[in-house]
């Protein structure tokens, strides 16, 4: 079932659907040539958010979780791009180690099943490895769908990650380690680690991610003809700020100024009435701060502290990037619903949408206690109907989603080319 | 939905469905090597036989129709492959030529409008080149469920083939050519032809590709520890045989003779209480006869030269193939149901029944006022389900006849790269 969506579809949006649409080729022409240069991330969740007036992707995620709350037809394309992603990386593979999140939440562990479900699927024996001290022998807890998973505890010898009678030739991270890389896993130079360390968050920063995005939206834009703002939020990668000192404060509240000025530009160009605003966000890891004014800042400034220093392993002085804030106007009934694209390999293969009940559409649905509502991609991000008004169609909106999610996918290919260790750069 | 089937599952069946469901990874890993090694036909079709006792492929057509029939929530699945195959021959791709079959079979022309849309939807322009000469001028032709199809005259220089206005990387048959080949195709050295010439029935031969699938399912049965003969049809390659003339006969009836009695003993061994017949079909293209018994080959032999005859390019003296026949144990209400599995690339994208309201097992539903219920493939022929009793979930007979689709398409890989004209063989 497909949610009824109320969508407040206004002008430039519908000209950027109806471009999208009518470039089809071009676009999938152009995704292809790209793939043939740059690796796509192993699997990728992406956060968008539509405007009505813009549509932009606020968070890629390269350890994505909520799998279990995708539609379950489309689970055979999960399967489908597992198979192939697979096949490409180590068509050899017998044994695939999971290594999730050291958590009990029920929710998180049925989205573990999921991914050994479609793991297992596409031809592989999966078993689950924690990285808990918690976990000293087998340890099976019953999920609320009658299924179960079986957390083990992992076995590292020189060379090697494993189980008890497992070896695996690839481990799956679905963890984004933003507490640190524990030592475990490194050092695995004969085994497949997908992702690969530096794209866990004691190597990653939005701040990259946001310039690579930018480069590749640029590319976008041009392709189609258009603005490429319509697809990006601008950002301003603030380094490390000490909120605890008057100059720290100072820089913030300059950074922020800047900001919301060229919103405020972009507003105007585009006839936007709006108010803009900017969410603060810790460079690396998860946790952000709403800012409408830049002299709010000295009120929020304790808030922000405790927001972005909770994470396990955030720094003393945390590295600050500023987001535009790009509003939602899809709602499901009276709630805000933000849709997230999944993708496995280069394939759109599912979506969701973020659903919270309250009524500020600042706010981010990410916050405790949001819902999932699984957004059927009914007719999949990969079947849009051209000739259709604009606005009116749903596959013609996932399709639009989906190459959204594409675009920040090979945002973070290029990201992750850039900080691989191992790669040999000619600049 | 899925239809209602019948199914008579006995012994060995259910042995071999417990033995592919409990050996998947192992299967998956077998494929993904192989696919290392040999390149998947572009697109595939296989007509399955389910005799309860044995499970064969009848049939592989390497030009396949009916995509039209799929059921609609598995159209993801072949826009997702065929991008992973046009994304593997041609990534820099942007026209696409179909070039069908020469009907004005409505039917057929649902099936082309239903490719065009894989194509379009995987991300490139597809227009419809047509080999007929009625068609001078863009003709389009509407559909009953309101799309429509145009078709183009083909336009060949030197080079390349074309529409007006309308140069194609690649080239799509859907024409298995078994009039033979018309010079237009040939000499295409500079645009993808997919499948190859020597895909088509000028150069294939069933008993070439049998041959192929008999090695195939033997490597698989010893993979899988069990008898080959339970997915493989027996067969024998009579040659050229002059039908009307008493040493013709002689020597159809011997080998008819031959068969049956391996067919006879096969029966015994596994306890099948049922009568052996064969099929005697055309070594290339379509049409076939029942036989039950090799005395009757003198009252067969004119009906025989009559339907193996018809075919336009059909040799004076045709070459002849003996089947095993497989008989049909599933049904829907009363009439038999046979099903065909559906590939793109090396993914199962899909599934149908064909059904024969006729009460004979031995029937082939390919005859004409055959009905076509499209088998949805509801958890798609990727997700069986681990621990459930064998025979009694639909998922896993779906994994299984997707098991055995794939062997057969594995065989006509093999025999494409043997016939392939420009290929360098080191014997």
């Amino acid at each position: 079932m497909v949610p009824h969506l109320v969508t407040a579809l206004t002008g430039p949006i519908n000209e950027l659907e109806q471009r999208i649409l009518e470039s089809m080729p071009v676009i999938e022409r152009w995704f292809r040539l790209e793939w043939m240069e740059h690796t796509p991330p192993f699997y990728t969740s992406v956060d968008i958010r539509n405007a009505g007036f813009k549509l932009a992707p606020v968070e890629t995620r390269l350890h994505p979780d909520g799998w279990d709350h995708l539609a379950p037809e489309m689970l055979p394309l999960a399967v489908q791009a597992a198979m192939a992603a697979i096949e490409k990386i180590c068509p050899e593979a017998k044994n695939l180690l999971l290594v999730p999140r050291s958590t009990e939440d029920r929710c998180y562990l049925s989205n573990l099943a999921q991914l050994r479900r479609i793991f297992y699927q596409a031809g592989l024996n999966v078993r689950i490895g924690s990285l808990s001290n918690q976990i000293k022998a087998p340890t099976t807890i019953e999920l609320p769908d009658g299924a179960s998973v079986t957390l083990e505890p992992l076995i590292r010898n020189k060379r090697r990650l494993g189980l008890k009678n497992f070896d695996p030739c690839t481990i799956v991270l679905n963890n984004d380690l933003s507490a640190g890389v524990p030592g475990i896993l490194e050092e695995l130079h004969e085994q497949y680690l997908l992702p690969p360390l530096h794209a866990s968050w004691s190597t990653r920063r939005k701040s990259r991610h946001s310039k690579a995005y930018e480069e590749v939206a640029k590319r976008f834009g041009k392709l189609l003809g258009m603005d490429h703002w319509l697809i990006a939020p601008l950002f301003a990668a603030c380094g490390a700020i000490d909120g605890s000192s008057p100059p720290g404060l100072d820089a913030l509240r300059n950074h922020a100024d800047v900001l919301l000025a060229k919103i405020r530009r972009k507003y105007k160009e585009y006839g936007i009435n709006e108010k803009p605003f900017v969410r603060i966000k810790s460079d690396r890891g998860s946790g952000g701060v709403l800012l409408r004014d830049a002299k709010e800042i000295d009120r929020l400034a304790p808030a922000l502290l405790a927001r972005l220093g909770t994470e396990p392993g955030a720094l003393a002085v945390p590295e600050i990037l500023l987001q535009e804030g790009v509003p939602t106007c899809e709602r499901i009934n009276a709630a805000h619903a933000e849709p997230v694209v999944y993708l496995m390999d280069r394939y759109v293969v599912g979506g969701l949408y973020r659903v919270h009940a309250e009524h500020d559409a600042d706010h981010s649905a990410r916050a405790p206690g949001a819902g999932f509502v699984p957004l059927a991609f009914e007719h999949s991000a990969q079947l849009p109907q051209p000739g259709i008004k604009p606005g009116a169609s749903v596959p013609n909106r996932f399709y639009m989603y989906g190459v959204i999610g594409r675009l920040a996918m090979l945002a973070a290919s290029y990201e992750l080319e850039a900080s691989d260790p191992d790669a040999e750069h000619y600049d």
